[in-house]
């Protein structure tokens, strides 16, 4: 007798996400959102109330994004529509948050950890979607950046407040950076920066973000790094969120701040091969390798780079360089590396105004972004299979939650894809999605996103 | 029998606009929206199917205001708040015009001439208001002006095209400029611009404004006055409006400009005073006191430019030296003076940076700005009878509407406003409001604005 | 017997300027800075103090520019080194001047017209050159123009106030507007603009210009033409300038503009194809063509024009599209036209930030644009004859000093180049200079400027 | 015999710098630059080639400053007048310098400690006055600062680069961040910046300082104080000046960064008080308190601040609030405090764009700003006694220079000035001089600056 809800997937080849070979001809069965059974050509194919035949298909876990921002944080850095974002959308984030979950869910991002937003929509949307309430891709959030401000200061738009009213920049500004965590913290006396950091571990997030270097790189031509904290008081944060059994993930954009949250003991460092276009030397590259902590390296595609470098953009500095040149020497070290994009939604209005070579294989681009993320990792120096696990157990890993998510193993959490095409023979197959499963549940991602806020082309008078 | 929806005011005193003495003990009957029996001291107390008790009060006819913009051209003017305001309203300036006009009718002035606002939501608020669906002051409406471009253009926001992003600047340039009345009319052959103001004043607009001096003083520190038409195209701009039986509004900001509008006839001249503090020849005076069409000064009062004045504030620009030197000589000469505040609506939002000094007696804040003007013309040199005349008859002369508004006479539309004290004793006193009545109909304004939209007061996330 | 400092050039072939077709064998005799025989074939060679040999060569009259600005107008209009310019340079303007005659005159050009610099700079220069004390271009000035602000206004550099010292931006407005003809002017009363006029001409000037639309251009993105003064007072500095027997120049960018001052007469009309690339009419080319005063119209090559469009540089809007369309028609149309470049002398460290395809037949290079003018306008429908007329004789005869000056005729002033090949075989030739001869004295223009100010490439502490 | 050039003081009252008694009736001979006898009433007044009276008057130690930049920071800091600035004096910086060098000393300081400008201009100031070729201060110089970049970067003007050529530009940053100081330091790996800074003890530079906290002050509306520097780097950077020999001299604008300082052992603390207005916790203070090191602080006088307060200037927060309240309880705790003024010498256009509040009393007016840190220390809590020798001797010893500056004593450097009233009566009185003698020689102080550079006031074209 099936189990009401059960989904059985047959014939299936299946990647689950574990160093194992692929597995051929296999069946999955899937009951009260998890993982029951799986089994290689087993005599009988398996019965479920929904039954599906994988003949021909590839299953693998649903992706995992260790470092998105749901809301529009690039708007905001470069001061070109971050006032009219804001304002068009408070009194509404939460459901800019829940629309971008769910586009991260329509391309197979199964679960995202959002390492910086606004507490209140964030954790808002997070809970809609655990309560069911609302369809979207699993959400462990990290609410305010430690050390981070709002986005009318200089870590977004350096002369934002000239331009709109005092009331709105505060409010915004407020809601950023709640409970306290803006930069005022760089002018804190230790005890009341541990305060600060115990008061937001106490809240009720998942992850804990530190910016460990500014965020002022956008407000300038010559960029640069500075250090927020001393290191002894980044000890203490470290010591303050891990010691509440937080993950700790840390914000470096330098030689030096990279190789201070190895000898703090990070757990997840995005964008840790960014360094000013600074070549990182060896010694530091086989530090990152012999580092237990997790990487969550931004990649960019060749063809992305050669766009940009083509017309001379400014983006090209970012993912060519000394940063791929960093990241490929960690890739054969044998450093710990996970998927991460950094992406975010942001609204119609302002994805008119990228150009043609600004939108191929936008690595930022929610949802789509984790399959740049593979191909590009390959044209870096990964092998398919390492990408693969990259963007899917490892990240679990990385995250201490390998316990449920990140493979498709009996007992684990029933997030699964289904592919058309092989993805070990070419990781963009990644993009040739059959079905999206999460919890359990076929996802209707055709119909996603089905609360279109930032995604709505109106004609307003 | 009294008649349905009827209105009597019995023993009141009334200021009935026109040239004549105060009339005590008056009775006034409104029927079907007019006034239909006016009497000095008759033998019995009118009836109705309301009866006003009008002892010890004072009637006049409802302000008219013959300058406003309804939506708030201030915030995006200066740079400060403009891209907030239209990202947040965009979709609902209607509602906003709206609103505006229920703050306007709120504190007695009945009718409204709005000389330069986006076409669609202008013309929406106007005929919404006309039909009875929505409660406001009566709009006739200009659409938008002639040579001036929108919102992110030089003639508003310099720089704000940097902020924004194209899409948006986009559209709501082309909303304002609909349909097509924007800069590029001053580099058009006479011609080209003769085919866009007739397409103009073949819409559904009731006045036309042109831009004869440019709108780019608060672009620059350094002020000036530059021409936007040519003396040939603005003949011909002038023949095409007045010939369609259309009332000339024109912008002017320097003694050249004043003195050509006046050669061509032009029906209303907006801030005539204003000549970027260049004391206005007495032959100017003169030519502008013996001229049929009529001035609509700017008047601000002692107390708003004393309290500029004493912190330094750019404002103190516009209402003091040679500008309040230039009216005091208009007045003196017996010019033409009328009612008009250029006032508009601000978000709430944006209120809140206004300093004390710039709020006290704000000669643009819509409604209250009315009853400004009265107090700072009768500091200027008008009689209070004057000054009483010019919010009500003077106006609707001005525009050619006095066969219907302005006076409180048999056969005119009831627009009538009582009072607690005697306004030509002081001006100020219309402040003092008792009741608005207009078409007939006493107006609950303690329940405007009934749909609010940038007074509303939120905590957003 | 030979006069002292007598030249005489033989068996060269002269294009004299005049109609006529070249003059082969001629043989030219100068003494006294004037020529005072000019034969074919004579019998024998002339004999002087110095005997040029001139077989194989081409003589022809020194080129005149009808319009240059000797000092870096170009640095100021974009805020790009403006300030940097005018600190390093102040209280050496006249020096500048000199040096910029200097290198207009190495390259060919023996007389310019400036139409448009601070009085006491360029009149100095003027002086010093006219009276033998300094080598340079025949300089013609017009001092300030009339309705010009200076370099720390709108007209040039809009928030320079920002980064420099009051008392700085203050003297050198002072100094640019001597004497009194800034951008107040636009806000006077007619009687005390055409008094300002007055003493304006009365000063040491050779012509007056007269600015009729803005100078904004380059301070906003999106373009426009305010017209700066209304017709009646056009009408009264036309008046005062021709009837004080100077000739007046005129600065317009739009249709009317031009419209209006053909209507008023005007003698030399700068960049008249310039109409922020609005097609002219038929009609107004015909009127243009039709005109007695002359165009002094601005074309670019095809080299420079695509090398802009090849790199989407916002300079390829001012020679290309409409512009050059309307040029073309006024050629065909037979239109007055006469060579002006606009050009002026930029620093040694504003020249090292052009790029390459600024820099390639930069038409505003001061000295070598000449040339540029002669090959566009052939590439936009000249003859090589009509070119080099309007480069000589037309220039003369524009600014009503053909008496003198333009060609090479006995009794004229000995301003003559000779070149290496023939310029009607290709106008290009004229930057084959073998020698420059101006007031019948041979220039060693090697050793030119002789006083390096801003061509100075300095290691500075 | 007297020896040449001997000058023997007599009758008059010492205050020799040491923490003894005033000596009444005192007499001194200086011979050879040197203090050779000094003592209290002597049987006969001493003989030398100059005798100066003294009875009436009273002699204390030349003050020492021990935080100048004499070029002007000031203007390049706040974006107003630096390119003027530049461009105006490139080429002569080091007569700039030398220009303020006599300005500090005309007013009686005879020892300058040059914490931060750029190496050549203020190494060759420095030789011109050791070698005697010109009269000045002496300078202790310390070339570009550790970690600051040229002041076309965002720590002088954030958009300075706009304005100006890039050679200019890129030219100046280089001069001023030689030999390669720049912010570059902050992305690089510890061995390369170790390799930097061995490099700049290896010039001829005196002392060395280094930027703990970033320069961006004026850069933001919201203020913020970034670390340049991680602990490990800052150790080696420690090691490597004070290894060379040489005071290590620090930048701090923090809390924690001035803890850190402490800890590493800082020599010279300049503006230690400055906390971006945080309250110091009191444990800080009493590290300071116990520490050996020298704070150099900034104290305003009560009349200063509360000018700019009355006119909400935003340099009141810089001497105000926390930072006076940090000072105030430094005093008292006893920390060791010497006189640092950040004085710099500003242009005369530059002056002139001060207001009256911002003048009075200037802490930064290189001269007079050494008396104005004397009051002002008084009225935060020091004796008169304890100002005066935290002007003179306290300077020296922070130095390492106390066996030959900073007090009256047999065998020192004879830096003296004589006074007109007593400073111990009211420190003020040092602005009351009466002889500067410097190196044993009287300054002509009335000739000073003898070649004036910044101060002249021409008309220029």
């Amino acid at each position: 007798m099936v189990k009401d809800g059960s989904i059985a997937i047959n014939g299936i080849t299946l990647i689950d996400g574990t160093d194992g070979a692929p597995i051929e001809n296999a069946s999955i069965l899937i009951e009260d959102g998890k993982f029951v059974r799986i089994e290689k050509s087993p005599a009988e194919p398996f019965e479920a109330a929904t039954v599906i035949d994988g003949r021909g298909k590839y299953a693998m876990p649903g992706l995992l994004d260790a470092n998105v921002h749901l809301l529009d944080g690039l708007s905001l850095t470069n001061n070109f529509g971050g006032i009219e974002y804001l304002a068009r959308y408070e009194g509404r984030l939460k459901e800019l948050c829940e629309e971008a979950a769910q586009l991260s869910l329509k391309y197979g991002t199964t679960t995202v950890f959002d390492t910086g937003d606004p507490y209140r929509p964030i954790i808002g949307a997070r809970d809609a979607i655990n309560k069911g309430e609302v369809v979207g891709s699993r959400i462990y959030a990290a609410g305010a950046i430690i050390g981070q401000s709002g986005p009318f200061t200089r870590d977004f738009m350096v002369d934002g407040r000239t331009r709109a009213t005092k009331r709105f920049a505060d409010r915004l500004d407020s809601l950023w950076e709640w409970p306290g965590l803006g930069g005022e913290l760089l002018l804190m006396d230790i005890e009341d920066v541990a305060d600060r950091v115990q008061r937001h571990v106490e809240t009720d997030i998942d992850i804990a973000k530190v910016f460990v270097t500014d965020h002022l790189v956008s407000s300038f031509q010559n960029s640069t790094a500075y250090l927020q904290f001393s290191h002894r008081v980044l000890e203490r944060i470290f010591s303050i969120v891990q010691g509440a059994g937080l993950k700790l993930v840390t914000h470096t954009s330098s030689i030096e701040s990279l190789d201070t949250v190895i000898d703090l003991g990070a757990d997840v460092m995005v964008h840790h091969n960014v360094s000013q276009q600074v070549r990182m030397p060896d010694s530091l590259i086989e530090k990152v390798a012999a580092f237990k902590g997790w990487g969550a390296p931004q990649p960019v595609t060749n063809r992305f780079q050669h766009g940009l470098e083509a017309i001379g953009h400014g983006w090209a500095r970012y993912g060519g360089g000394a940063h791929r040149d960093n990241l490929e020497r960690m890739i054969q070290a044998g450093a710990n590396l996970c998927l991460a994009t950094d992406a975010c939604e942001s609204s119609i209005d302002r994805m008119a105004d990228f150009t043609p070579e600004e939108l191929t294989d936008r690595p930022w681009d929610l949802g789509r972004g984790s399959v740049y993320w593979l191909t590009a990792m390959v044209e870096t120096g990964f092998t398919p299979a390492q990408a693969l696990r990259g963007g899917t157990r490892d990240v679990a890993i990385a995250y201490g939650v390998d316990d449920k998510l990140g493979t498709v193993e009996s007992g684990k959490i029933a997030d699964i894809i289904l592919l058309d095409a092989d993805p070990l023979a070419d990781v963009a197959n990644v993009a040739k999605l059959n079905k999206v499963i999460k919890d359990g549940v076929v996802i209707d991602t055709a119909a996603l996103p089905d609360n279109p806020v930032a995604t709505v082309d109106g004609k307003f008078d």
